[in-house]
């Protein structure tokens, strides 16, 4: 058994407040998970991620990237060296995904056959192939407490043909990776450590922007009875209002005993909406790629609207997916307002990027500073900016938990 | 009065074990001063720095450059930020250099007159004017506890004409700096929130590279009665026994009673010798920008000796200067051993970096993982490298302050 899923209260919008015991511990839900793409949240120790958010308590679940990590340094390295989590010394839970939305994304070369995908890397244009039994293969010697299954993601937009055919191929390597993993899973280099838990393995639903295949997806996931189940192939250049669509559609048919994951998503009101919705789980590399180009988050005062000079940096610094645009994410009442820290009007200010924010940057730095660091190119800017966004979507997350904790609606225990 | 000197124990060498005592705080000499170019030890935290080193007490003392910080963001953004300590969240005691040897080492276009320099910024090419009025003007606006005296620096190597004439020159600004000094210091932004304490101002004595011309200008020097004395251009690409002979021949004749700093040094050996010696202060950017290039060090076995293949990445990634080589560094007894953490004996080592050292990164994370992190070109490898190589050199500080400590060939106190 790879996990354990307690689901408590639960609001009348479906949102819920969950824990998910994993082998290298519990996880309180909903959850964002920083995105550690080669082991590493980029620019931020592992002792500031295991301290920043609500009450201290840090990042309790962290992702990394199989596509990248098997490039460099190789997962049989790290297989040697017992797991991701011994290589990079971070001992909470973590989760790898696929591999396929980066093949797809990243490399170069691509052939997709019924059997897998055959890529050059971005790196060095050496020659890999990926299937769903190499993708379960290499999860398992990085041994993250949640792998997924190899899944093909489509481009956006995408006919209604092409997507099918693809939801088609995902199925059936969705299959392949179960039977792979149901027979390899005692290989996981902390098996003895752990003694005999294991890993959990998470279907991906896709059916690209298409409701009912998105139903088909999730219904044949569910058949195919997964320990936690994915929602992929969304924000990838498609209007909020869709991606919030797709997500209810699917919502609707996963079992309410499972966790549910939603990939590569959002910006802080998205992600505490879906939260409210009923998903559990999300990951986006926006908080510290964000931070890296100079863009800070901060709660919005009473009323208070996003200016046009503070959101435009995300299009010039090439943050939002291809299809978005900044506009797009400006939004009427916002909670969160976000501000491009190499404004001049930030040079001289004295303040924290947000005062109400107890983190360790906001609790030292100002703006003044931190515009300098970035200016001037300071490897330091990019570390202080990606602690304070990081700790700004732990705290929006905490918060919605306490809010859904607060929910007497559907006070129940379900057991998975 | 900028400063209070207590010098305690001291060694037949003529090393000495002492207190500093600045407007931020105490300072425990020898002393290692990691470099703060832009207001920011390059990819270290604020909070990193004030834990590293023995028994968690961090760096006591660091050093920002004036020629950086008055190009970007500005002397008087600073000042007006209420000086450097502020603007960038330190609370410790600071040094600031005086701008001479980024001026003659960085910008462009120079033309020396007796009234000062004129040069092009290496930013963007801008034309500045730097006088000794204008140096102690700009040192008063960042406000550091210590600040230094205009000076030249000759090249290297320089006729005994020219280094006479450049010595004169620096003699001559010595004065003016001082003369500045005194009827300005009751400028520096925090007068008076530290009521009635102010900066203090350091002499920095020339001579190139012949000894008569090194003890005329610590005379002069003397004679103008600094409140500490340092000793500048050496580690500019002279072998190492000319390096130590200069600084010897120096220290013969500047006061006991008074801090003696020596600037831009050194490799691990060579600061705890010149400490021994008399030394009371150095900062060096070596630690730190040898780390962002993977050169990491540790303590030595007994009897090992620096291999050419971990210590010739030194050569490649230009962190040694002109007319120094890799080979010139290797000693015969080293106590230190450099480390190119990018040979790929490393990759799969679990070990720390210093299985003795007791710093967080060795602490934590292993070779293998400080290996890949250089490889991958993640920003957290250098921030991880420096930790180290900073606590490495506050290590050796505090190992030869202890040192000096148990002596007991002169024990006396002096009150400067």
């Amino acid at each position: 058994m790879g996990l354990r899923f307690e689901v408590g209260a639960a609001s009348e919008a479906g949102g819920r407040r969950g824990s998910l015991y994993l082998p290298h511990g519990v996880v309180q839900t909903p959850v964002f998970m920083p995105v550690g793409t080669a082991a590493t949240v980029k620019a931020v120790p592992q002792e500031t991620l295991e301290q920043i958010g609500a009450d201290g308590a840090g990042a309790e679940m962290i992702l990394a990237n199989t596509y990248h990590l098997t490039l460099r340094p190789g997962h049989e390295l790290i297989r040697r060296m017992g797991g991701v989590h011994r290589f990079m010394s971070w001992r909470r839970p973590m989760l790898t995904d696929s591999g396929g939305f980066q093949v797809f994304s990243l490399a170069k070369l691509r052939k997709v056959t019924e059997d897998g995908v055959e890529f050059r890397s971005h790196l060095d244009g050496d020659k890999h192939f990926f299937s769903p039994e190499h993708s379960m293969e290499v999860q398992i010697a990085l041994g993250a407490d949640v792998m997924m299954a190899f899944d093909e993601c489509v481009e956006t937009p995408a006919t209604r043909e092409r997507t099918c055919d693809s939801m088609s191929l995902t199925h059936a390597w969705a299959a392949r990776s179960k039977e792979y993993f149901e027979t390899h899973k005692d290989e996981v280099p902390w098996a003895e450590e752990f003694g005999g838990s294991s890993q959990a393995l998470f279907g991906i639903v896709q059916g690209g922007m298409y409701p009912d295949l998105r139903r088909e997806s999730a219904e044949r996931m569910v058949e195919m009875d997964f320990d936690g189940y994915a929602i992929g192939g969304l924000a990838v250049g498609e209007p909020p209002e869709v991606t919030r669509e797709m997500i209810a559609r699917t919502l609707e048919i996963l079992p309410r005993d499972r966790p549910r994951y939603v990939m590569g998503v959002g910006y802080p009101d998205q992600i505490a909406e879906y939260a409210r919705m009923g998903v559990d789980m999300m990951d986006c590399v926006l908080p510290t790629r964000a931070a890296r180009h100079g863009l800070l988050f901060r709660r919005a005062e009473p009323g208070e609207r996003q200016t046009v000079e503070d959101a435009i940096g995300e299009e010039e610094t090439g943050i939002v997916r291809s299809g978005e645009s900044w506009t797009g994410n400006i939004n009427a009442n916002p909670s969160a307002i976000r501000m491009n820290i190499k404004r001049v009007e930030y040079a001289e200010d004295q303040r924290p990027i947000d005062p109400a924010c107890d983190c360790p940057v906001c609790r030292r730095y100002t703006r003044a500073y931190l515009r300098h660091l970035f200016m001037a190119r300071e490897p330091l800017g990019a570390t202080l900016n990606s602690i304070h966004n990081l700790a700004f979507y732990l705290d929006i997350m905490e918060r919605v938990r306490g809010e859904l904790a607060g929910n007497s609606f559907c006070q129940s225990t379900n057991l998975y």
